[in-house]
């Protein structure tokens, strides 16, 4: 991050800190140097003296409560929509800004949902809470950003390839147990995803809704125009989960209002804070789960102009989902409070 | 397949025996009860001398060379496109009708491309050879042929989810043996796919062509237009391998000229032959791999209309793409040859 001149250090809680995303944020604080003065690693009774490692010490799990706020100045939220309806509001209570990467206040007007390469200024519309927003949602935002500044998108077709680990730490061990089960002739056990994962694909996240769309795709077109401050461009998903680990990957088509060529948009993408561009398929080179896993860009290749419609092109995307989908895109937000010099600490 | 009044019997002969389609089709002629004399199994030297059981026979694996149609009626040719190339005229020569799985005819304008569901009538125009579709291309289409037949479709725009058999038997033991070595610590090999298969996606299969499409993507597009007789329907693919052992999946967004209910769709498709709906998702119950591996039909579900775009559908369709991707499909050809009675011995 951008060096805070006045070497202020804020105390920072993560609720969920043992998860999958939660061990990320406690990681992306790290490694981006977040000027933490306390940092409280929150979870549920089940985890509950265990320790983390956090630069050279190890930090005390401690139980989330309602009255774990108290000095606060940002509480990092991870730990499912029913967490965050319940914990959140003391939060605020208490003084933080809370940065949630539940879909619990996503559609909330009052909150803004922010990418920060995209719409930083929203966060200035805060009332105590920051949302996060949904992981494929804000890896396709990030790449397309620059695209849709040099000419609005009207129109976006994504067919995902989703990860396990959206569903958690628990969604890895169910796709490997899973795979032993099966190489060693056993039943298979399933609880975190509808149906088998090993060795099968799952055209199904999230729950369904009544058009039909499930949740995760109906979050893709409205989180969009959220972020974009577009009610008008559509979105149309299939959100699928694969049997991957970690990493979200992307077929994406876009209709722009100008005309714009590929190399224009390999330009504008290179140029794109957070973007790394991956294409050179006569090299057997785009983006994949096994190079984008562990980075904080996000990777774009397979530009082409799509063959069906005019001014539309197509490309391939993927991106790291507990990274820019989660843990890095709410230290981002943090990173932009303390630049705004919104926080308690900065005012008293 | 339907009686042949004649209780003629034919003999056939399947070049690629041994191979994951070539096995299919053993098991497919017998399954539909195919009118066979003499069943001739032909592969490479490899496989010479290894039996291969059909109904309570054993056969003997004999070595495909140019005078292996002698007194044969119908070959079967499913051992890449340049065996195809290298036997086939050899077959034509000796007065038997190939049903080549491969890509090596498809776009020969004297050779029909046939979807036996769609322009049976079609096989009529062969000279010796009829070209069985791409696999994708075959799952697609089936399903989408009682929708196209009452509004035509006018755009297509699909993002696959191929299995690794799609590239052969050898596919499936890739994807074992590297999900093997990965949990045992040891280096994966890589063979058959540009990159490691297990746990990762490959947006990548067959070669890429100058306008950033691969082939197996302009196959998509041309033989759609072959198929259907209709130059004008676009269909812009994404390919993307797996780590799915059996069946292609698919996300399907398609626009048609008239206007089209859901319901109308559903009505289609319910009386469609070789296509099965399964579209009852707060059931949890839309295709999948691991419903739709080793049967014949196509399956369709999660039909719903399109949030981006007018006349448009999206739906999710999955297919064992060794049976109507290949093997099923090169047999239902072969029952059309014989109603049609274009075969050598109906004329002599």
């Amino acid at each position: 991050m951008k060096k805070n001149n006045d070497n202020k250090k804020y105390n920072v809680a993560i609720a969920g800190a043992t998860g999958a995303v939660g061990i990320k944020m406690i990681d992306v604080l790290e490694k981006r140097h977040f000027p933490i003065n306390n940092l409280k690693l929150l979870a549920s009774a089940g985890s509950i003296g265990k320790k983390i490692a956090y630069k050279e010490n190890e930090i005390l799990i401690e139980k989330l409560t309602k009255d774990s706020f108290k000095g606060v100045d940002i509480a990092l939220f991870s730990a499912g929509a029913s967490v965050s309806r319940e914990f959140i509001p003391a939060a605020v209570s208490s003084g933080c800004i809370a940065i949630d990467n539940s879909s619990a206040y996503r559609n909330d007007e009052n909150v803004p949902l922010v990418i920060p390469e995209i719409n930083p200024g929203d966060v200035l519309q805060h009332n105590g809470i920051v949302s996060n927003p949904n992981c494929t949602t804000a890896i396709m935002l990030t790449v397309l950003n620059s695209v849709y500044k040099y000419s609005r998108i009207k129109k976006i077709i994504v067919s995902s390839y989703q990860s396990v680990s959206g569903a958690g730490q628990k969604g890895i061990y169910e796709l490997e147990d899973q795979i032993k089960s099966i190489s060693s002739g056993n039943k298979i056990k399933i609880s975190k995803f509808p149906h088998q994962i090993a060795y099968n694909i799952i055209p199904h996240i999230d729950v369904f809704t009544e058009n039909g769309y499930t949740k995760e795709e109906m979050k893709m077109l409205y989180e969009t125009r959220k972020i974009l401050h577009d009610e008008k461009i559509s979105v149309s998903a299939t959100c699928v989960r694969v049997p991957v680990k970690s990493v979200h990957s992307m077929a994406v088509t876009f209709i722009t209002e100008k005309n714009i060529s590929v190399k224009q948009i390999l330009d504008l993408l290179s140029d794109s804070q957070g973007v790394t561009v991956m294409d050179e398929p006569l090299k057997n080179a785009y983006p994949m789960p096994i190079n984008a896993e562990g980075k904080f860009n996000c990777f774009a290749g397979r530009i082409r102009k799509d063959l069906a419609f005019k001014n539309a092109v197509s490309m391939w995307i993927s991106g790291d989902q507990l990274l820019k989908g989660a843990a890095l895109n709410a230290v981002q937000i943090a990173e932009l409070l303390v630049k705004y010099k919104i926080l308690k600490r900065d005012h008293g």
